[in-house]
């Protein structure tokens, strides 16, 4: 069995191999007819340049077509819709009954249970008092359900944001006993719902997709660490503790306090619910059903712990307790705000990064339940509706809100239906804010540490990392080093290094994309790469390279080197069997773009190619593609018929002339 | 003739369309066996880590195998090679003979004549004395001869590098009269040079391909006429003249001094001169062979106006001349330079800009000349190359020299045939320099501005940027941003609007690829994007998509909503014809690689299908691909059975399953 064509017009008819089999020309043969018959490369009708532009803008920004549904609608129907699309409470509400709200009473009531230690203890990361984190319980969850699309988060604030909130405002103002602490909290606050409401209109809610998958593991893990460390200041009943949050600080300070900084009581209290919490998130992983016992242990662990400081007065033999919570509803904040001024500057750029992280963690978690149930989450309605909320949220003395990752767990787990959950909730923290806020006074802080780091340990994500690093060692790369730039710097470090790589990860697929040697499959038309189908066979005085990637000017340079390599190579070793190189076939299936600079570079490779006397051949090339090839004439200067539809219709077309 | 296959093994043997057509069966169905014989997806054995590792940093460093030719020889022998890669004169030189060197003393001897007079112009472009330009043309031709590797390039000062260097020194010194100024220019070289030498040395080369062809385009054309403008000043003789480079300021400086601030000798002078320039430089366009009389033309240009004005002392009546010009050798500027204080910083950055654009622009010519001569450029050894001559440059009071697109130009037409007319060129320049430099003296400067007219004129390519517009419109905006950027604002801000829209294109490439909705075309069973081929059929019970691009991070949430919206069209339009879909078949040959974004995004995919009760199928995964796809049991959620080689394969298999 030979692997070429002797005879372009005979092969088809008589070789075993590849007559009836080279796919265009089959259609004859079964005619009677020998001839081969070979489908042109289509070339698109050409657009006009307004539609192009249209077309490209629609499918940058608008490839969801949110308007679609708007269209052939009378002007009422468009109102209706309109109000709808803003506030999608008004769509699902409709269909809202008794049989969803038991499930939203029960899950409402459920994450309320969790929310409201975890406020307290949040908003001690973040460096402010603990009312501040009931009141971002209460006002955010509620404006997210009427303009949310998803129906799974649990909205308030989250250990990460707190702690990067905490982590720059301290920067910018070391003392955060001070009024203008809070000031700039608010004022990143607000700056964060800009940032989040812009980037939902301006559509332009990729931009948080560059922050990968990868970098939130490592992020999330190496934060979640940090936190957890900081809590060694309220579970070992530390005085002095350092303002870093690096390892390294933090790991000094415990060991420095050792003798006369530790206090036995507080260490008692703290280690004994800590086990306790553990011990009901075990107990939940075992069983799913028992997920409610995780859910209720830190309310639980809240009210015990309180009752026993109370009963025993350990506040006087120094166990820290929260000592002072405001009673009532949230203030306005309004005045608060600085939109001058030196903390201007310092709160836009805290509250762009702030409400980045706090969107990727929504979006994150919005995406992984709506593929949960399969329904669509609009995106940058998302983003609109966090952002709305999150300005609203500054106004009333809440800060940076977003979706958090262990609340949505139980909210799910215990049924919840529909945001309707979250306005349970907020009414629920409403009423604790209004009548029983002074029972917290005596919560100790160690309880609240202990309740932080049962929450965060479910950040650090072994499993995934070990997945990264089986799939892609890149990511797995970009992980750990946004892992260790968070726990041996600070967060922002953390961040900026997963930003770093995994941008250094888009500009090396743009500079060196693949390139691979084809061959025939036996007993097939089709070529494939030889290194992952050993069996494939090259065809005698053929070289066929597919190429990889769109041609742009970031490596048109390089697909043109790496392409005479690899003729090089192959030269080389041909060389030995004494056969000569006549034609270099380039399977552009995968090339979907072209521009100027890739249209030189292929003029540069065809000028090389004759003077070593090799015929050029294009397969495949795509509509983009055969358009610019026309536009730039270089289709006349390779010579329309060396471009074809197949690689085996170049290959039965110069197989016979390529004979050694 | 159906377009769907009613039974898998029966259509295969009785369908005329299907019959002997299904790529993968037809080796069976000629042995008489209907049985479809189908290839298995193959998968690479897997690559250790190391392995791996050292595969990706060769590919992306080191793909063109530097030291390849350093294997299996003795130690003697890898040192003469070793010399012979930092020196290529001792590999070429070797070969050199008479007649070789007859065309490299004619070149030589023409750019000689021809740099002679624009090294004058230029250095005052880069507000530094006459000699200087003299300088730079004799040490770094030099220095490059022994180290480049281009044959054709001709070495010395350049229009645009000069302008951007003049423009960025005058804006940290504004007084170029000042020593100061002299010795950061000495600095700024110095560290182009060390730019350069580090990108050729950690072989990062490829970085200068950010700065895409497009870009040049525009960003050369608009230093092009900013310099035509600059000159204005000489040209009609205007002492006042605004230090800005901008169309608005200089003509406004132009008009403000019509009444008494031009000198009508100076514009006779100067305008004779132009009109002989371009009239030589027609007469070459128009004839080839005549190139030498539009070489020769600024010299013959200097010596007739130098003794025109030297006869007539036209410089008393106001026509403004060189005066003075340094006679002798370059003098060491080795202590000039700043290697601390405030102009360190400066000198850095601004080096490393001048440093980057000649290296651009030399790679730029060298690629050129490399391909019409069909000879290999190793561009990490250029850069070398450049930096060390940049670096010795700075020693011997050079400034920035690069590869001249003109000189080029002229060199390759008369006849060069190594770096050896750069020796003679230099030569040339060092006798210049010793012995006629004071004749100079009375040359006026509007001839020196004629001859910078005369060779910018060349670098205003509107024929590039019209085939900009055809072939590419991103790539037009990139080069007419970049063009008004540099007219209406400085060299600087044009370099910055250049490397955005550059950027901002890969940003796109890698954050909405294309998809492409596929149908088969009719007598083949290949299946092809039906924009592209109107006469593609789809399937009835399946959806065949393509996706264009490696899916990463950045993109796989879009391509996942896409592929979901595809399928929800195809829906909505099929339902009309009341065919229900049920395969949902991924063509992933373009798709070159995946990472664990990618992954989760089909993961997601999987499940969202499921509760549509559609099944993904996956048609011609590649190895890397494939790879990932096991080691993330992503393979074993879809089930091996439904990745398949081709797409034909999927349909010939799952055809007959999806009738309506």
């Amino acid at each position: 069995m030979s692997h070429r064509v002797s005879d372009e017009v005979a092969a088809r008819a008589t070789s075993e191999e590849i007559t009836g089999s080279g796919a265009p020309s089959r259609r004859h043969h079964h005619d009677g007819d020998s001839l081969p018959y070979i489908h042109k490369v289509g070339a698109p009708p050409k657009q006009n340049l307004v539609r192009e532009i249209k077309e490209a803008v629609k499918e940058t920004f608008f490839h969801d077509n949110p308007l679609g549904h708007f269209k052939d609608q009378s002007g009422r129907r468009k109102l209706v819709l309109g109000l709808q699309a803003v506030f999608p409470i008004l769509e699902w509400g409709r269909g809202y009954n008794l049989s969803k709200f038991k499930g939203d009473l029960v899950s409402g009531l459920t994450i309320a249970s969790l929310c409201i230690p975890q406020d307290i203890a949040y908003a001690k990361l973040a460096n402010l008092q603990p009312q501040f984190g009931l009141y971002s319980s209460f006002v955010c969850p509620l404006v997210y359900a009427f303009m949310g699309s998803s129906r799974d988060i649990a909205i308030g604030p989250v250990a990460v944001v707190s702690l990067l909130l905490g982590t720059m405002l301290t920067d910018e103002i070391s003392d955060y006993t001070k009024h203008e602490y809070l000031r700039l909290a608010f004022t990143a606050t607000f700056f964060a719902g800009i940032t989040q409401m812009t980037l939902g209109v301006l559509r332009l809610g990729f931009l948080i997709d560059f922050l990968s998958h990868a970098a939130i593991v490592g992020f999330m893990g190496g934060a979640a660490i940090t936190i957890a460390l900081q809590q060694l200041k309220g579970l070992l009943g530390i005085k002095n503790f350092t303002k870093k949050t690096d390892i390294v600080s933090v790991m000094h300070s415990v060991w420095s306090n050792v003798h006369h900084g530790w206090n036995w009581q507080t260490i008692v209290i703290g280690m004994a619910f800590l086990a306790y919490l553990f011990a009901s998130k075990f107990m939940a992983k075992k069983n799913k059903k028992l997920f409610w016992v995780s859910a209720l242990a830190p309310l639980v662990s809240v009210i015990l712990s309180t009752f026993f400081v109370y009963i025993t007065r350990a506040d006087k033999k120094g166990v820290a307790i929260v000592k002072h919570l405001e009673k009532g509803v949230n203030p306005s904040s309004a005045s608060e705000i600085y939109f001058s001024g030196k903390y201007l500057g310092p709160g836009i750029r805290i509250g762009v990064i702030a409400g980045m992280i706090a969107l990727t963690e929504a979006v994150a978690i919005g995406r992984t339940f709506a593929a949960m149930k399969d329904y669509a989450l609009d995106g940058n309605k998302e983003m609109v509706a966090m952002g709305t909320m999150n300005i609203i949220g500054s106004l009333t003395s809440c800060y940076v809100a977003t979706g958090s990752f262990s609340r949505s767990a139980v909210n799910y787990m215990a049924g919840c239906q529909t945001a309707v959950s979250n306005i349970v909730m907020s009414i629920v923290v409403l009423l604790t804010l209004e009548l029983i806020t002074p029972l917290f006074k005596y919560t100790p802080n160690a309880v609240l540490a202990s309740i932080i780091i049962a929450a965060v340990s479910g950040l650090v994500d072994i499993e995934a990392a070990i997945l990264l690093w089986k799939i892609d060692k890149f990511d797995f790369l970009a992980c750990i080093g946004a892992f260790f730039g968070v726990i041996f710097k600070n967060v922002e470090i953390g961040l900026l290094i997963a930003v770093a790589i995994s941008f250094a990860k888009i500009l090396l697929q743009v500079t060196r994309p693949r390139t691979a040697l084809l061959g025939k499959l036996p007993g097939t038309t089709l070529y494939r790469n030889i290194q992952q189908y050993p069996s494939a066979s090259q065809i005698p005085g053929m070289v066929i390279i597919r190429v990889d990637s769109a041609i742009y000017f970031s490596n048109s340079n390089y697909i043109k080197e790496r392409i005479l390599r690899w003729l090089q190579d192959e030269d080389a070793q041909r060389k030995e069997h004494s056969t000569q190189i006549q034609y270099l076939v380039v399977e552009m299936s995968p090339v979907t773009d072209i521009d100027t600079s890739g249209i030189h570079a292929f003029e540069e490779l065809h000028k090389s190619l004759q003077k070593r006397e090799i015929q050029l051949v294009l397969a495949n090339p795509g509509p983009i593609v055969m358009e610019k090839l026309h536009a730039s004439k270089l289709a006349e200067l390779i010579g329309e018929d060396n471009i074809f539809l197949t690689v085996a219709d170049a290959v039965a077309t110069f197989g016979s002339k390529a004979e050694p």
